[in-house]
C-alpha cells in the first residue's frame, strides 16, 4: 500500500487499481464481494455443485440473484459452468484454477470474521447503548 | 470448509456461520466487503484520514454512502472515529486492530485481484464473444 491518497500518484504505479471508479477492477472486486458472490465462492470451495445445491447452501439468496451472481463470477474467469448430457439435463458449477485463488482469500476472510465475531458483537452493543 | 451442504449440520459446529442468514456474522461480511466498506478499509490500512481526505481517496463514493459505510464499520468495531477539538473541528477515521486484521485480508484480496486482472479481462472477453 502506498501512502499517499491522490488517486493519480497509484494510477501511474499500478495497471489496475480498486481505487480508480473507471478501473475493471472495480467491478471485478464487487462481484466477488458482492452480497452473494463472496458467499457463492466459498461454498464452492467444497466441490461441484449443482444450482439448486448452490441455492440451499447459500442460506436465502433468491434463485434470481444466486443466478445473476453465477453469471458474473462465470464471466470473471472464476467459475465453470459445466451442462451434462443427462436426462434430465444436469448443470454443474464449479471453481476455476483462478477462482479457488481467489475463494481461498475469500475463505481467509470469512474464518476470520467468524471467529472474531464476539468482539463484534460486544463493540455493536456497546455502540448502540453509546449512541442510544 | 466442511463438506455437507446442509447449512443445519454446520449450524451445529460453528458458533457463527456466515452460510446461516440469521447468523449475525453475515450482516457483518456485508459491511465489510459492501461496495464501499472494503475500499475504505483498505484505504485505512495507510493511516488516519479526515472525512474528506477518505472521499478523495475512495474515488466515487458519495459523501452519503461514505457516511453510512464509516458508521457500520464503526459499529462493528473495526474502525475509530476521533472528534478533535480543534477550530474548526476536526474528525479523523483510523481502524482499531481488530479493524487492521480484517483490512489485511481485504488487502490481500485486493492485491491478488489487481494482480489476475489480465486474466480476468480475457476470460470477459471470451465469454462476450461466446455469448453475444
Amino acid at each position: 500500500m502506498a501512502t499517499q491518497t491522490g488517486p493519480s500518484a497509484a494510477d501511474d504505479e499500478l495497471p489496475y487499481d480498486v481505487f480508480g471508479r473507471a478501473c475493471p477492477s472495480r467491478q471485478v472486486l464487487k462481484d466477488v464481494t458482492s452480497a452473494w458472490g463472496g458467499l457463492a465462492l466459498v461454498a464452492l470451495s467444497d466441490g461441484s455443485f449443482r444450482f439448486n445445491e448452490l441455492r440451499r447452501r447459500v442460506d436465502g439468496v433468491s434463485e434470481k440473484m444466486l443466478s445473476q451472481t453465477l453469471h458474473a463470477l462465470e464471466r470473471d474467469g472464476l467459475v465453470n459452468r459445466r451442462a451434462q448430457q443427462t436426462n434430465p439435463p444436469r448443470v454443474d458449477y464449479c471453481l476455476t484454477e483462478l477462482g479457488r485463488e481467489v475463494a481461498e482469500r475469500v475463505s481467509q476472510l470469512v474464518d476470520l470474521l467468524e471467529g472474531r465475531m464476539p468482539q463484534v458483537v460486544q463493540a455493536q452493543q456497546e455502540y448502540d447503548a453509546r449512541e442510544a
